[in-house]
């Protein structure tokens, strides 16, 4: 057993919507500890360019590695399409994304080969889950969709609301026209919209939540790599949350979302990493 | 007269919101050439710290310095609430935002004290517009009300919709229950649904637009300084574009709302100022 198997695995989101994805890791990997960086300062990257992600995602990890983690989760839909490929090769420990899960799953799910991906601009723009999907399958057909007010309606609270269903419905009929029997929920903070997206494709549409795919596959890449810590369900793991601004803020939305309440989180320049 | 007259206006935003503004000096200052600035890396600021806010605004007026600009006008709302106190202690060269010439015209306009302002978290939060307005008119009642979603909604392109139109309602509705006979719109993007708040508020409550009354504010400055431009109303104004991310949707937002096509746009790295 290496020894780094007791050291905590980095998480990192361009803010807020990453929890969904250690919420997942935290009931999935229960003794695992967890360090957490939320890009608050320069949120969101969905509507930013490949370069500025890589650039982003690139500081994070030297942060991150500071913090002498053995694992890195992209827990970010957009820095998972823009610098998985390149910073996994740039560095010693895995690193995982959260597309590959989800479009892999998504593939087994199918019946009819109809898939549609919802998520940021970027995302959907980068065709990244496409391609994904027709590695590993190859006749799948696939139809993207950007819903960039997904998020700010999050924010805003505004999560079971008329509005909400409004601009929902907007972004998905158009996606109901082609027949998918598959839905990927491509933003992580889409999860939180479940039962407004439930309600208007329908029982027929099979939702995949690539957080929950994502923590499965974390799982069994540490056993694969003798890194999973052996204290496996220990009553209390050591989560540390980092922010670049507005630790209060985020603070509040963490509490919203965990299964328990944060104490503590750190604000740190990341432009210095 | 200076020789700095001939000297360009250093004109910056989070985004593309601050195109409002640069159309007004266009308009109302057509002898003047601008060096505008976006943060499309780190937009929005709204949402953001004041310790931040600051920062990236300093960054920003470093990289004006450069340009060699006459004078600044901060053309955001966010950056202008937390930002433009302090680096007007800092720098040699005039510097003005869009909040107090916008606050001055609401205290002339409103005849029975009760005026609403609509804007980012930030700008409604940090209270600027209350505490300018409340030293010229004290006795003034000012009722703020953050819009988060008017950003998102306009950058989606749902300028005249219903969806749009709901939000607003939402919005708008609990400011009107205030009886206010004048709004300002603080927030360079909302100029741009300046019709969708006209027919929700009616034509009782006269919208006060901050864009237009800074590129007064912004003329009488020059004026009095001896830094007008003799050029006045020259043919071909020399207008140039920088951001820090994505120039191409940059240039296709810029050119739906400026009166001309705009050729080029450049990327620069700001985190290096």
């Amino acid at each position: 057993m290496s020894k780094d198997c007791k050291a905590p695995i980095g998480v990192f989101d361009s803010g807020v919507g990453g929890l969904t994805v250690a919420r997942e890791i935290m009931r999935n990997l229960p003794g695992e500890d967890i360090v957490y960086f939320g890009d608050t300062a320069r949120v969101p990257y969905g509507s930013k360019s490949k370069a500025t992600v890589l650039r982003y995602s690139r500081q994070i990890v030297r942060f991150l590695k500071t913090q002498q983690v053995k694992a890195i989760v992209i827990a970010c839909n957009t820095a998972s399409a823009y610098a998985l490929e390149d910073i996994r090769k740039e560095i010693e420990i895995p690193i995982i994304g959260v597309i590959q899960p989800g479009a892999k799953v998504a593939c087994e799910t199918t019946a009819n080969g109809r898939i549609g991906v919802i998520g940021t601009k970027a995302t959907i723009s980068s065709g990244i889950y496409t391609s994904f999907m027709r590695r590993q399958k190859p006749d799948v057909q696939v139809v993207g969709k950007p819903c960039p007010l997904f998020v700010p309606l999050v924010e805003e609270g505004w999560i079971k609301d008329p509005i909400t269903v409004e601009v929902a419905k907007r972004y998905l009929e158009e996606l109901l026209q082609y027949d998918i029997d598959t839905l990927i929920l491509g933003c992580t903070h889409y999860p939180l919209l479940r039962s407004t997206i439930r309600e208007i494709v329908g029982e027929k549409v099979t939702l995949v939540n690539p957080a929950y795919e994502t923590a499965i596959e974390l799982r069994e890449l540490l056993e694969r790599e003798g890194l999973s810590n052996p204290a496996k369900g220990k009553e209390h793991p050591n989560h540390c949350f980092y922010v670049s601004d507005a630790a209060e803020d985020f603070r509040n939305f963490a509490n919203s979302i965990l299964p328990y309440d944060i104490e503590m989180t750190q604000q740190i320049n990341i432009e210095e990493y």
